[in-house]
This record gives structure tokens, sequence and C-alpha cells, in this order.
């Protein structure tokens, strides 16, 4: 028998899942299922990276999906067991500061939340249920974004509204907690002493934001109530003037699902360049445009990162995570380019290796990249669920 | 006969005024027209601060408080000629880098920026046309606000929106350009070098932002399309996660001129103390509200300071302007104390004496008080309007 944990990241049209053993950190199987419908793509692969032949199943639904995935998987896993499930859920509210087994209960304090996060929390919790459903008594784990950043002190969790506003939930929450986590434990591994200070991590992917850490804790980031603000995204506007909403409303007559599409869906490095939301892509393209998103992205990271340093009362590390942060040494060296007053100086040809340390030797600030990994500390959640693991569960 | 010029500042229900001299720095009067309408109220000062006894006129309009204003100034002055009257004017749009003397034309470029500005650029725009109706012949120089940052970078001028949302106007434009156009010229008088470098103006008053100055140009401001983002104010709640006006929209159902009320009127310090907009008052209070309301006022400060010194590549002075920052030895200390880490560091018996220069003589970075004074900006853009100023008006 084959026992394991199925970790699951349920989006909108999407499907991403790992399954883990119960030790280690490599997952024996990582998958996606895109596109969720009748023009489904379904792809898994091996402990390795090698690809995995998957069934040919229904991929129309979430639910359909997921049995057609554990399919897949029981084709090189025979035996398959699966002991407990971990779910990303982007929003925990200020209930949780710590992933949760779900029950019916809890389901009725998530539900709620959608309000708060209407693109990705819907999503979240349908797929929650549809594990519940195909595998009824296994243990379903909830693994928030949000829970991380918990312990924000209040001016750093309130926004200047009348305090009825903070009472009822609108505080800046901040997300990619999960990612913030794992690179917060990493950097207790691999450098304790500079995990103990004061640390900026910038989770620059498809979704960017930075969080500041005081001794391996969350106490700012600059996502807020939803994950719309502070550095700009692929299709992301993030933080902007709130009188433009308002002028959009007012003087363009335009509504809330015109101006959220406008902002989560057509802003950020697409809106800018007119041409991608894929650094990648903008980095090739090289036009006066692509080069102005570059521009932006970049700005905007150095002021973030200066409030971040600000909150933090200075600043001993920096540290990139994600698909921009891991990969991408012409970003990182242009927002690192001029943040010498920060005691920032990195080693161009550690940089271009993509080393874990990036920084000059005589540098003030030392400067690294730690690989993020979402789907560990699910699966590590569930462990810990399972009591297997080392670390507690609500 | 005693010729002088008038500057006027025309709020949504307030008229204040300074009248000038032709030479010199010091204003012959200064007043205010308060609460317009059939309770206003009307005051007047010497050029030592002395009351003046007013007319008892009509107050009932800002064209009738116009007239009684002058006919007050009459009082002192009989033979009192009006050479050119100089108007604060919130919005320049991209029009406008400089003050301009109005004509109709120039009045219809301006007309159309009260859909970026609507609680300010009408009421400006009023008071120019009641004294160009009051005094024909007399010409009208307008000052405008944004005019002092219309050289930022394109990355601080833009937002991460599609295009042609920039090509509309749709900008960051940044405001009191007028008393940061004062500091610049004070600093460069008093600290030439220091004028010279990365300088960061705090203007904290019931509105608030701060300032990078890069050789005394504007390159950055905290705020943006509107007065609203960046610092919290007194009713105001500055930076907000978009996220958050989506929910209030599509969540509870709110209208434009509800969150915009919300947002202007009843945010800010307000919101957060539940007690008092003014932060003398907040101070004296000493409740846990007020006290929270300090505590987020210091951290926004600190944080954005932080964005601004990014902004600048580092920060050789910090400049404190505006009715706070004139005026509290509090809120000074308390955003200067966690700064250490940028160099910062006050001599506390120079704060608490409101000295011009408040660092201590061996901290890395300068801090200093630089009281503002926009009025006289708006009388020397009115004297070189006439010819006789040191300055160019388009």
């Amino acid at each position: 028998m084959t026992q394991a944990i199925l970790t699951l990241n349920a989006g909108s049209s999407s499907l991403k899942l790992a399954l883990y053993p119960l030790t280690g950190d490599r997952p024996m199987a990582t998958g996606l299922v895109d596109a969720i419908g009748p023009a489904a793509v379904f792809r898994l692969k091996g402990p390795f990276g090698q690809e995995i032949p998957t069934v040919a199943g229904d991929l129309s639904t979430h639910a359909a999906a997921l049995q057609t995935v554990v399919a897949s998987l029981r084709g090189t896993h025979p035996d398959l067991t699966l002991l407990c499930i971990g779910h990303r859920v982007l929003h925990g509210g200020d209930h949780f500061s710590a992933p949760v087994t779900v029950t019916e209960d809890i389901l009725a304090l998530l539900d709620p939340l959608a309000a708060f996060a209407p693109l990705h929390q819907p999503h979240n919790l349908a797929g929650i249920r549809a594990a519940m459903a195909a595998f009824p008594g296994v243990p379903q784990v909830a693994c928030f974004d949000t829970a991380f950043h918990r312990h924000h002190p209040w001016v750093n969790d309130a926004f200047a509204l009348p305090r009825a506003f903070y009472d009822q939930g609108v505080r800046r929450y901040g997300f990619h907690g999960l990612s913030y986590d794992h690179v917060a434990t990493r950097l207790r591994e691999i450098a304790p002493q500079l995990a103990e200070g004061r640390v900026v991590v910038a989770h620059l992917g498809n979704g960017a934001s930075m969080c500041a850490l005081q001794d391996g804790r969350s106490i700012a980031s600059t996502m807020g109530f939803t994950a719309l603000d502070g550095l700009p995204m692929g299709t992301r506007s993030g933080q902007i003037d709130p009188g433009v909403l308002l002028y959009l409303m007012q003087h363009r007559g335009m509504s809330g699902d015109e101006i959220s599409d406008l902002l989560y869906r057509r802003s950020g490095l697409l809106g800018i360049s007119g041409l991608s939301s894929d650094m990648r892509a903008l980095e090739a393209a090289n036009t006066p445009e692509a080069r102005q998103a570059i521009d932006y992205f970049v700005f905007s990271a150095q002021r973030e990162l200066g409030a971040m340093a600000a909150a933090l009362g200075g600043i001993d590390a920096l540290v990139f995570c994600g698909g921009i942060g891991e990969n991408s040494r012409l970003i990182r060296e242009r927002i690192c380019e001029r943040l010498g007053w920060m005691g920032i100086e990195i080693d161009h040809l550690r940089n271009s290796a993509n080393a874990t340390v990036i920084s000059s030797d005589f540098a003030r600030t030392s400067v690294m990249i730690i690989p993020t990994n979402e789907e560990l500390v699910i699966a590590r959640a569930a462990r810990a669920a399972l009591g297997i693991g080392e670390r507690s569960v609500a």
C-alpha cells in the first residue's frame, strides 16, 4: 500500500496538485489541469520532472477533474491510499492564523469570505467540497494565504477608515502566506542568524507581493484587504490612488464589475505593455512599451521595498522568490541597482548563476534567492494534522 | 496710491486671502472668510498678526465675500490699487508646469479638470471668475498645486493601467506643489548644499503628503491622481487597497458619491479616532482610539518616507512643514524614532524648541523644519506676471 498526501490548489479554471509521501520533501508527482471544461489540458510529472501518462477521463468540472487526477495517479501507484488532502485557500479572514481540518462548521465560516476574495475563495472552497465528496472520511486540511500574516501589529492591519469597518473585517490581511512561510522556514535552515533579523521577502510571480519578516514572523506586507494592492502584477494594477476608482465610477459610469475586470485582468504588466502579462515575453520583446512595463515594475518594487524596510526599521536581508524572483536575472539586477543606500550590492556573476546568495561579500545587506514551495507547506500541514509532522494544526 | 497684489485660495465654503506689497515677503494683511453663507465668519489680520476691523458686508457667496474683503482692505488702505490677483488652483492637469495668466481659453482648459478634483477645482475656478468680474482688466494668475510635480519620471507619473488611461489624463499628478515650491526655495537659501541632494519634504497638515526632491526638483510624491492617496489625513483615508472600494461597491452596494464621502470626509484621523480630525485634539485626548490614530499616522509616515527615499536612491535631508510638521514635537519625534537606519537622529532639545535644524550634530541625515508659505509663492508668481518678480510665468 502506498500511503500519501495530496495537495490541491483549485483556481477558477485550474486544479494544481502534488502527491507527497509521508516523509521527505520530494513529491511523488505534480500536476496541473488547466482550462477546466471542454478544452481542458492535464499534465502530470514524476518526482524527477519526467512526464507521466494520464488516463483519458472527464475534465469538464473540478469534481470530474479530481477523479481523473486520482485515477491517473493510480496508474503509477496502483495501491495508492490518500491519508489526507491539503488545500490552498486564499482567505482565512481573522479566524485562522494556522491550517485547520475542515468541517461543515469551518466551511460555513469560510464561505462568507468570498466577499473579500471573489475571484479565488469560491473556487478554493469548491475544491474542498469536491474532495470531501470524493473521499469521505479522509481529512481535508485548509491552508490559508492570510494565516502567516495574522500577527501584524494593528497599524499594519487597519486602514484609516471609521472603526466599524475594521470590526467588520476590512483589514490588511496580506497574502502569499504559504510562500512566505516556506521561505522563512528555509532561511532559518540556511542562514539562522539572518533569519532572526530584518528580512524582506519579495515574492515576484504572476502575483507579486513583499513581506517584512522580523525574527521570521510577518509584521507587514504590501498586499492588503485583497490580492490587488501593492506591486503591479501580470494583469493586476497593484497600488492605485483610490481617487482613480471614484473617477471611473463617477465620471466614466463604470460598474463595480467593470472596474474589477479592469484592475484584476487588464492592468499591470499587460496593461502597460499592451503585449503580455509574462515578464519573460516582455524581456524578450524589447519594445518601448515592454521596457516601460519593466521600468514600472522595477520602480514599484524599489518603492515598496523602501516601505517594507521602514516598517522593519532597517533591513538585513532581501530574499527573492516566485517565478520572476527565482529566474529573472535582469529584474533582480534592475531592482537592486539603486539600493546601495540600503547596503544592497549584488555580485553579477552570482546573480547570473541564480546562486543562493547573490550579494557581494562586502555588502552590508545579504541578497538571496530561495525557491518557494507552497505545496510542501501544505503537505507538511497535512502531515501535522495526521500527527506525523513537525507542526501543530489548529 | 497703495499698489498691491491679492492672493486668493477659494475652497468649497471658504476664501483665504493675503495682500502683498510689490516687494518683500511680509503680507500687508491676511484673512479668512469661513463658512460662506448665512453664518459666515470673516477675520482679517495686519502684517504683525494684529486683528483688523472688517466692514459688515455680504458674505453669502464667494463673489459677495470678495467684495466685502476688498472693502475691508480699503478700510486700512484707502487708496488700494490691486495690480494683480493670484489664485491657488488645485489642478493644472498635464497642461501647466508653471503659473499662467488666466484667459477664457485657459479657463476652458481648467474646467474639465473638475472631473479629477471635484471637491476643489470648481471652487478654485469660481474664485477666479468672481475676481475677473469684480476687477476687469486686472490680470488673474493661476498657480497650480500640480505644477511643481510635472517633471516626474514616467514611472512615477503613470499607473499600471491600460495605456489609454494615461493618455486620457489618469496620472500621478501630485499636489501641495506650492508648499513644496516654497520649501525648496527656502532650503536653497538656508542650506544650498543639502538642497542639491536627496531631500524628502513632509507636508503634514490637515492635508498631508510627501515629496521627493532631487536637486530641488520633485521626482516623486505620495499623492497621485487626486488628493486622496498616500498619507492618512484629517478626514481622508490616504492609501487604501483598491479592493476595498470594489468590496464597498459590489458587496455593500455603496454608490460613488457615498464612497467619496466616506474616503474624503469620514476617514483618516477622524475615522480611526472617532473623535477629531485635528492632531492637536488627538494629542490632548490620549484615549486608546486617539492613540491608535496617531500610531497609524506615524507608521504610515515612516512607510511612505521609506518609499520616497527609495525613489531618490537614499536620503540626505528630511524637512517637516505644514501645521502638524511645523508644530507637533510629538509627531516629529515619533516619526523619526525608528529611522536610525536612514541616518536620522533628532536632538530632543532642538525638536522641543521647534528649531530650524532638529537633527543631532553627528546624524548622517539632516532633519529640518521649514515653515511653508503658499501665499508667498502665489504672490511671487503674480509679481513675475507683472514683470517685477524673479520668476517667469508661462
